[in-house]
């Protein structure tokens, strides 16, 4: 069992956009014990898309397409799949009523272009797409599948998630596969590695172990197939328990799930409210507090203090702190701390300060430099970063550290 | 003449990392001219490389490959090429001698693995890496090319940039190529379509007009290939014109710049300082604004107020507002402006106020109900709009929205 991916996109080859929708199918697939051989990018051009088609649905059992499904003249993929399928194009009423009631919903008319986006090659089984308009495609021949998304990221996901991947596992699946994902922050993957050597060395030939990093943040991924899903699942929870005693210090979940759902978790668990007071992160800390559904529970609000005056004013940061120690400081962010408990009356407040470069620094504070302080009326916990000179590469590492700290202050405090 | 990439590594086909190697490839090749028809990625097996190499070159005139050239037992790359070409493998003492020096400089011994990595095809011309131990290698065989590069994403850019760029310049005659984007807010892509139908219709048959939407946001791309750049350049610039003419008021930038950039500039070229009273974006359009470079000379900071607790004490919003209208109500993000404006001492402030799902919505406002306004002392505008329930996408969409609301505020401005 074979897959391969097929992007197609003229701004995909002259690299205006980054290929990421490869990457998820990827990882998801993966996920679920599908092996991909193969990613290619194609332009927008009818004999590219056609001969990508050709040989992938030659050399695999799965071909995935995503891109070239727009209302717009540059998408003709559909076109070429009935070229290569031989089939007529169909009007699909179903998409039709479905793209109707979407326009009507938010108030506005459809264009003929619309209309013309609901023709499809006639041996078409659809994919419903929740996200968008355009839905995705099924077509099997010879035992072998084609399957056409949009190349909109959420659109496709939704469709991969909720479309695709029971499709393709009820007609492909064979050996019961099993994950475990164990989340860490705060050290790097090649010293996870060394930590778990001898758990790794010692694992069946069924079981393999992988770490994928982000910013500050690896995932550890065992994944196991078996005939028997049973003993598959027992060896797996065993392995798990081995490694979380080996670097329980690093592990802020054994699921996967993200740092911001498990403080979501925690802070409605112990009914504590939270408020934060950013500077060089600039609102994106609450961004991502906020990404939670059901935050509104214990987040209140924040306050951006970007400009200095902003810190003193909303704050109430001493002006001789900032003079004495400067905006970048242990004494400035554990201030900003106590300023926006009081300020926004909640239980925990996290404030973070920084460099976020590329420019902007000092021999003493180069780019990088960043101070983030948590605390509540008691106690104050803070952490200094030293980072690169890339702008979002440390708003996000910042972000993660942050989260992370936020964490270990709520499994740390004995009373909440 | 066509140019194919072909990427080595089972880390990508698993969704590990992200092939960022290819889209920098594709810009910089691209940009002088030259056309990528595909990218492939293949997994590290030794059967799987050979045949995208075989199929690369009979297919394209250059193969550029990154990947597979490290010192660690899964790079076999070179054997593979060694044994497409059908040469055998020689030591290079050039090789050699550069890493025992490297070695040396930084106080280590080399490995045996350091050896191993100076084999080399027998039919190589070496490409020298400023940046690492692997050096880049050249064949070439019936007057074709095949390029391989190490992984390492700052040693291929070296080696592309320094070397590999002005020997293919030198290798292949290439006809010019130039481009022109149009970025666009507001409207839909089908839309945007119709409105430049016949300029589309009458475009010549060496320029191609792409669309490339993204949530709320549409580029408009016209990609052109001609004898004579002049020319080229000419009919391009027309071109641009023509669609300006037609959509005007949805252009925020004729150049490949986003939306938070453009407004960067605007706010910079009129001294005006700005800050944000968020509920429902929580920080998001902060966090857009200060992701660019320089966001301090305008952007002071922000109130997010996510309880109404914070809307009344830190920006002012009546209790009778709240009451009678609701918090996501046009009266409300107006005092939120104008609370946000007294609070801050902007010149400019930006609120908004809505329900981002995926629950939470009543028959009067269902989810997806959202305000925004925009204003200074004189003038408050505000906009309603009406989404679906995806919490990510409707907090995106709504930062997209404010931010190209605050572009037409400031273009609008008659008095800055």
């Amino acid at each position: 069992m074979d897959v391969q991916i097929i992007t197609i996109g003229d701004e995909i080859l002259i690299g205006q956009i980054i290929d990421t929708n490869s990457a998820w199918i990827g990882q998801l697939l993966n996920k679920h014990g599908f092996r991909i051989s193969k990613i290619v990018t194609v332009g927008d051009g009818e004999q590219e898309i056609f001969s990508a088609i050709e040989s992938g649905m030659n050399q695999s059992d799965l071909v995935l397409l995503t891109g070239g499904l727009g209302p717009t003249k540059d998408d003709i993929t559909k076109k070429v799949i009935a070229n290569y399928f031989d089939v007529e194009m169909e009007f699909s009423e179903e998409t039709w009523e479905k793209i109707s009631k979407f326009f009507k919903h938010i108030g506005r008319t459809t264009t003929p272009a619309h209309r013309e986006q609901c023709y499809m090659p006639a041996n078409v089984n659809l994919l419903y797409n929740k996200m968008g308009t355009a839905p995705g495609m099924w077509f099997e021949k010879d035992n072998k599948v084609l399957i056409s998304m949009p190349g909109v990221p959420y659109e496709m996901k939704y469709i991969m998630e909720h479309q695709v991947l029971p499709k393709i596992k009820e007609k492909f699946r064979t050996t019961p596969i099993a994950h475990r994902t164990i989340r860490t922050a705060g050290i790097g993957e090649s010293r996870i590695a060394e930590r778990v050597q001898s758990i790794e060395a010692n694992l069946p030939d069924f079981i393999k172990l992988a770490f994928l990093p982000s910013l500050g943040h690896v995932r550890l991924r065992l994944t196991g197939m078996h005939e028997s899903e049973e003993e598959l699942n027992l060896i797996l929870d065993k392995k798990v328990k081995e490694i979380e005693a080996e670097i329980s210090d690093i592990i802020y979940a054994s699921e996967d799930i993200s740092l911001e759902e498990v403080v979501n978790k925690r802070l409605i668990e112990k009914g504590l409210t939270i408020s934060t007071a950013e500077s060089c992160t600039g609102g994106y800390i609450a961004h991502r507090l906020t990404s939670v559904t059901g935050s509104s529970a214990y987040f209140k609000g924040s306050v951006i203090a970007y400009a200095n005056e902003i810190k003193m004013e909303q704050l109430n940061v001493n002006e001789e702190t900032l003079e004495k120690h400067g905006a970048v400081s242990e004494a400035t962010v554990t201030e900003m701390v106590k300023g926006c408990l009081k300020r926004m009356q909640t239980d925990i407040a996290i404030a973070t300060s920084g460099i976020m470069g590329p420019t902007g620094g000092t021999p003493n504070k180069p780019v990088g430099t960043i101070w983030i302080a948590i605390g509540n009326k008691e106690e104050i916990k803070t952490l200094k970063l030293q980072l690169g000179k890339h702008r979002l590469k440390n708003i996000e590492y910042t972000a993660n550290m942050a989260l992370n700290l936020l964490f270990k202050f709520l499994i740390d405090r004995k009373n909440p």
